[in-house]
This record gives structure tokens, sequence and C-alpha cells, in this order.
């Protein structure tokens, strides 16, 4: 299976480098090749995986078989609207971005239109009705989406949300190969609930503040 | 301490049963005493309790020397707003309730207006300058709210949020007595970060609906 990641970020970083060990076919999408090479915090980690190819939006979409969005909540439905329809049909994107909205400061509330009766993955279904949209990983820190052992013996919780079930069973085994146990994956049902993931955004960017440190996630505990 | 509940609900006498036991001076606030007294719900409870005290909202208000806000949340600031002002300044208020709007059924999205940039805590903060809001226990079960014991070793946490930190000191007691270790309540600092707490009831009832259980908790695994 061929990822394409849509975005260059700390989190795509985050994401390829396991993705590429694990030996899928990648390409990271960006929109400038030229100007992302050139940006310091880019360039330094392309330094150290050359191998890994980057390509444009469009270039990306037509190679993955899978789409990962790792682009900020804010540009991800202006970047997926440029990209060809025919690139993303009947493709599986897993959404693990969020709506989140700095413009007041932190911590972040979420992007006006994108939360409580509606989500960012709601969005990106509706904008792309022939992608098997899956919402996973968006609660937590990106080295835990990638490497759940880092903690308490990889016993946290991990979401899942999308409307069709083979996309999501799909979306489980690159969740298992990043070390994820079946029993610590919670399908929440369609992509509606994705309402309920990235509203806890709101809860993790606080206990972040108070604890100062992102390396945590939640465990549901009965 | 002299404690009033405002509401009769499940919540209400979950805790009200605790703070008995507990040994509190108790006062239960509602609307109409003889409706209430009416209402079977309620009346089963009442026959097994019958030395809980029960008073119209402004008399309970009077009576404790801390209130806990145990109404529905769209019920919360139209009850806050008929008790006069004085029976509830240089009060501690324990604000236990969630603005959740089951108008377009279950799962419930927040009430327009009470999330994202604002939030219960903070409006019933506004609406009463001189009385101490402390956010806390709204994100459980009601069960565990004064039983934390009942799952994990009582090992889940519980969050704390007010402006006045004496107001959340003596708050702390309270939850010790419940049961509540310091090490599982995580002061997340002002009431504004009652976005965070309540925003997580978008979660919740996901959860629950998908577990088809309520006696569950978060903890923070590291």
């Amino acid at each position: 299976m061929k990822i394409a990641i849509l975005g260059t970020g700390t989190v795509a970083q985050t994401l390829a480098n396991v993705l590429s060990t694990l030996g899928y076919p990648l390409m990271l999408g960006t929109r400038q090749v030229t100007d992302t090479l050139h940006r310091k915090s880019f360039a330094d980690w392309h330094q150290q995986n050359q191998s890994i190819n980057i390509g444009n939006f469009e270039e990306a979409a037509a190679f993955g078989d899978c789409i990962i969005n790792a682009l900020q909540g804010h540009a991800t439905l202006s970047v997926l609207k440029q990209i060809p329809k025919a690139s993303l049909d009947h493709k599986v994107m897993i959404d693990i971005a969020n709506p989140l909205d700095f413009s007041h400061g932190f911590p972040p509330c979420l992007i006006e239109g994108l939360h409580n009766t509606h989500s960012l993955g709601e969005a990106i279904q509706q904008l792309l009705p022939d992608t098997f949209v899956v919402k996973t990983l968006n609660t937590m820190w990106c080295g835990l989406m990638v490497n759940p052992q880092l903690i308490n013996d990889g016993n946290h919780i991990n979401y899942i949300c999308g409307n069709d079930d083979s996309a999501k069973q799909r979306v489980l085994k690159l969740l298992n190969a990043f070390g994820w146990k079946n029993e610590n994956i919670l399908d929440l049902g369609d992509i509606s609930n994705a309402r309920g993931t990235e509203s806890t955004l709101l809860l993790w960017t606080r206990i972040y503040a108070a604890t100062k440190s992102g390396a945590f996630n939640m465990n549901i505990v009965k």
C-alpha cells in the first residue's frame, strides 16, 4: 500500500519516519516543493531522510493508495479543494488533523463552524463524498501516534470513526503496525463522531498547559 | 459546613446520600417543594431519606455555606437569576453541571453560546461575580463523583478549576472526603478552563454509546 502524507511539519515527519521504517512506499505532499526543501526545519529532517519522496499536493495524492491528512486544520479544506477529485476518489483518507484556532492565543479554541454540531472530519467527508474518510490518532501527541509503547506498555486509548467499515479495517491494520493493540482502539461509529474526538483538544491543550508535557494520553478505566 | 444542593434529580440524590452519610447539614433546593415531593422518582428516594431537608431554591441557597449546582445545564442560569444575590455572595459554588442540549437527540451537543469560547462555569461566574465558582466532577457519571473507589482503586482523573485558590482548597477537602486522592485531581487554573472539561461531554456521551456503560472514567497515563 502506497501512502501519501499531506503536510511536511513535525507530525508529518514523525509519521514518515515510522512508515518508511515499516517499508511503506511513501510521498510527502506540500504546496511548493522548492520552498519546503529550503525551509530549515524541513531541510534538516530531509537531510537525514533523503530516501523519502516529496511532491506537490497533487502528485502526492495521485501517488498514494491511502492519504494521510497531516495538514493544519485551518489549511485542510482549501488544500483538498485544489487536488483533482479523481486522485482522492475511492481511496482511504486518514484524517489526523484538528480544527485548531490559535488566533486568540493559547489554549486554542476550535475553528468557528467546525465544532459542536460539525467537525473537520465531517467537512472533509462532505467535500469528498467518494473518499473513505477515517478519523483517528488526533487525540494525542504525534510521538505516541506511531509509538504507543512509549507509555504505559502501550495501554491507552485511540479512537477511530468513519462511515465505511472496510476502510476502518484497513486503517486498523496500519494502527496495529504502529503498535496499537485492538483492545485500545475504540470504534465510535460514523464520521460524525469526530465531533467528540476533535473537541478533546479543548481539554488536551489545557492538560498540556497544566502539566508542561505533551507525552501523555488518556486511558479509559472501568 | 452546611451544604445546599440545587436540583433534585439522580445526581443531586447521589450527592445528598453521600454528604448526609458524611455528616454534612444538608438542604436540597427545588422550584416547588410540593411538586417535587409528589414526583414519583423523587418521592421514592425521599421515603428512604426523610432526614434530608428540602426547600425551594431561595431557602436552600440561604441555608448553605457552600452551594452545589446539580441542576441541568439549560436550567442553571435562569434558576440562579431568581435567587437573591445576597444568598450566594461570598459563598463557594461547586458547579458540576454541563450545558447539554438534547434537542437534536443523542448524543447531545453543547448549548449554543456556552461552548468553545465560553462555558457554563464562566457564565455562572459572570452572573455571580461575588460567588466563588469552582468547576469539578462534571466529567463523569455521578456514581463515581462521590465514590471514586468504585473503579481502578480510585485512580482516575478529576479536574478542578476556578478563579479563587482558597475556594478550590475548600472544595479539594470535600473531594478528599468523597475518596478522591490529591494526585488524581488536576487543577487546570481559572474558571475559563471549564471550556475544556465541559467539552469532554461530546466524547463522553459517544464512549457511553459505544460501550453501553457509564461506569467509566479517564485516567491520564504518562
